[in-house]
């Protein structure tokens, strides 16, 4: 269909200046006082997230051949886009008082967290979506996520630093969604491969989310900053070393294969991002990372041959074991550790 | 001329140990004290500066095929070699008491800075020179940027966060002038051609850079550095999104293209250099980054046809729409705003 | 002989997991308190440290045709072990009371630069270790440089920043003693071969160092942390200028190598080490980088014709020029400006 393909780019340029005009014109009605405030302690933090969802995201996405360029300057795109749209409802729900103002740089740097959920989502239809599409999933993903937001902290009195931890389950369970409405690309064309290259861009960009995630898990607390750190860096240090493990155990020829470690070693950042402020110990995050990288792998392993053929879901980049499941177990883990 | 050239590359080791002892004797003369002071507020903001100029731009300028290694390596050179050239002008500056006597770090970050100018003036005669036309280049570059700097901050009485900025300007015009003298290298032999893979490495630079220059323009900012990230975060969110509407509407297939990505993507972060500071809206931030995008798309798409040829002047990695043009529009913006 | 490999490789995932759930037991018993403090301090530091050792030396020892997977990956695998295995040793010397607590951040951070050592020393039998080896390595290597550390802080009441510092040599020369026992990959097979694009990426792996060098320096400094940043700087600028000279002056075509680069770039930041706390002027740190620059390429060029056939090393990376002949240097150095 490259003719109907064609029309359909041709909107890609007018889509994107009319919202961004809209924009524009809604942050000259919308935009709430900036006060001016010392930066020398919220700047490291929110450069190391915005360092690590644009750089990192778009370099670890980039394993599909056909597909490099594509996702690091898509992947920058719907950030750029994406940050303006959240900073807008938000700015809006400030407008209507259901939130607290707060200072420019705080609110860009929850923007960027919210904007997770969707990097996270477009992993899922990575290769099978167009510019446009990928514009409009950003857009309904947000809304509904500033939704689950208000719902969450208004309704269900969680703490704001909890609820944005929700962007990975958020995320990937709405990317699953999205992807159940497009084909799997057919085996024929190869879109759907990686080369030895790709996927060593791809390992970089993992070992690069991998130093970065403490930075993330922590960024938002309010308290306990030390300990969300040192607990998450423990919980990433197992399942790196589990990631590597069951790599070896779940493959014929006993090698490592590169999908493995780029699913599973950042599973146990994402298991501990909603308890690790409330863990006392070390020895508890590293099971949590051990148990995390375990279902992310043997997630993958069982779950790509039963229930994905069944549902004909296809999850280009396996955000449902990297993202999904560790979310669900940290979800139960912070229950368990609050009954206790 | 391969003997010729062989004779002329003979000098580079020599010329290069002559000029690290003269540096090292008038080090030893010039020096100023360097008083002990704390890091923990400068030094991320330095580094980040340092992270952006040394590794970014060397990956920014990765994109020629044959080229890789050496725009790299040749960034990290001249950078090692300008810093230090950079320190002595100024305390040179500092024994004549024209200046006043700063912390160490705080140096190193202007000469870095400054070094930018070079850095950005390479990527018009990217692939054209050769080590010591560059090293030659990057010292006059030098001193014309500080005599600039000297007539800014003492006869004109402009604060130097402000001067510093020139560096976009200044840069990318000295680039051009520099490259008037050198011939487009004939379309034959393929040094002037990048690769898909050069293209991302050099895309990964792009995305790399616009992370940072939030950093970058607010390193020197005196007060309102909150302000000053605010705004230039909003001018790199929109001028990134215009690029890619850009980039379609300005080819025949639709689809986006890398160059046009790599040069308009950061013009926003140059437009608002200059004013940061003095923008209270944040609208005003984003039509700057969409007017900047837009200059340099259009420009490259029709300055490229008329003038270049004209003109006769090559500018390899296009930093004239780049820098120079959002730099002229950021000026532009400046006075008009001082104006209101 | 595939199949004894193939057996030797099934003990890979028992052996992780084992020494897993050792380390989550031993955790249980000794992990010790974690006071919350001000993580705004020390946490940017702990990210440079944590960014350069994990993602900046798997980048650096990417430059093996047919390694650049495993490079990036071992490291991940055996930092993400290491840090542990560092982590339990110091426990155990703090219940000991050997040594004193300290809050938990500064104990990774204290981990992750003596895990420096062990990556060093992989640097020399890249290509020719299997996982198990490497593990096997990263522990041993661990014990003896915390007996080392002890040694140097109580008996030779050398400060911890200083002796921290030993890494370099440690590594470079541990990591050549076990490679005494791996013979030299045939040069039939092309194992130890690079290719530009390999090279590229080492080379990017090396800027992303020089970058980073300074922060690792004056990670554990005390006091004088702005002068060991300064120095370390100036060290860093000359020697990567250097290193350019003298790789056209020790090839024939007068072309820069990029194995040079490589070596000699980082190994001023090596050299001051031991003395950037000490240095009172940038001269003496810029002439400790020249030495060290020409040490590390004319070392590079005469030992390995003579001394290491004769005694039948193999060292991968050359990180005997790198970090082992330097730091022998560094030390000389601060001897000698002690005397002073």
């Amino acid at each position: 269909m490259p003719v109907k393909y064609r029309n359909f780019r041709n909107y890609v340029p007018w889509l994107l200046l009319i919202l961004e005009v809209v924009f524009i014109v809604l942050f000259y009605f919308l935009s709430s006082d900036n006060d001016d405030v010392s930066t020398s302690e919220i700047y490291p933090a929110f450069q190391d997230v915005n360092h690590m969802v644009v750089f990192g995201f778009g370099f670890f996405l980039m394993f599909l051949r056909r597909y490099g360029f594509s996702s690091a300057a898509f992947n920058l795109l719907i950030i750029g886009f994406g940050v303006q749209c959240s900073m807008l409802i938000e700015n809006l729900l400030i407008f209507l008082r259901l939130r607290q103002n707060e200072f420019g740089l705080k609110r860009i740097m929850k923007a960027t967290v919210s904007m997770t959920a969707v990097v996270i989502s477009t992993g899922a239809v990575l290769g099978k979506t167009n510019p446009v599409q990928l514009i409009l999933m950003t857009i309904v993903e947000l809304i509904f996520f500033q939704i689950n937001q208000w719902v969450n902290n208004s309704l269900l009195q969680v703490p704001e630093d909890v609820s944005m931890m929700h962007v990975h389950l958020f995320g990937a369970y709405f990317g699953l969604a999205v992807s159940l409405h497009f084909s799997e690309p057919s085996p024929r064309n190869d879109k759907n491969r990686s080369t030895p290259k790709s996927d060593l861009l791809s390992m970089l960009g993992t070992v690069f989310l991998w130093v970065f995630w403490p930075s993330f898990n922590s960024v938002l607390a309010v308290n306990n900053k030390s300990k969300v750190i040192y607990n998450t860096y423990f919980a990433l240090a197992v399942s790196a070393v589990t990631a590597f493990m069951l790599s070896v155990l779940t493959t014929k020829d006993g090698k490592f294969r590169m999908t493995h470690i780029h699913s599973a070693v950042l599973a146990g950042g994402v298991a501990v991002g909603y308890s690790a402020r409330s863990i006392n110990y070390p020895w508890i995050a590293m099971i949590l990372g051990l148990l995390a990288s375990m279902i992310a792998i043997l997630g993958s392993y069982s779950l790509q041959r039963c229930l994905h053929p069944t549902l004909k879901i296809h999850d280009t980049s396996g955000v449902h074991f990297t993202f999904g499941l560790p979310g669900v177990l940290g979800a139960l883990a912070e229950v368990i550790l609050l009954v206790i």
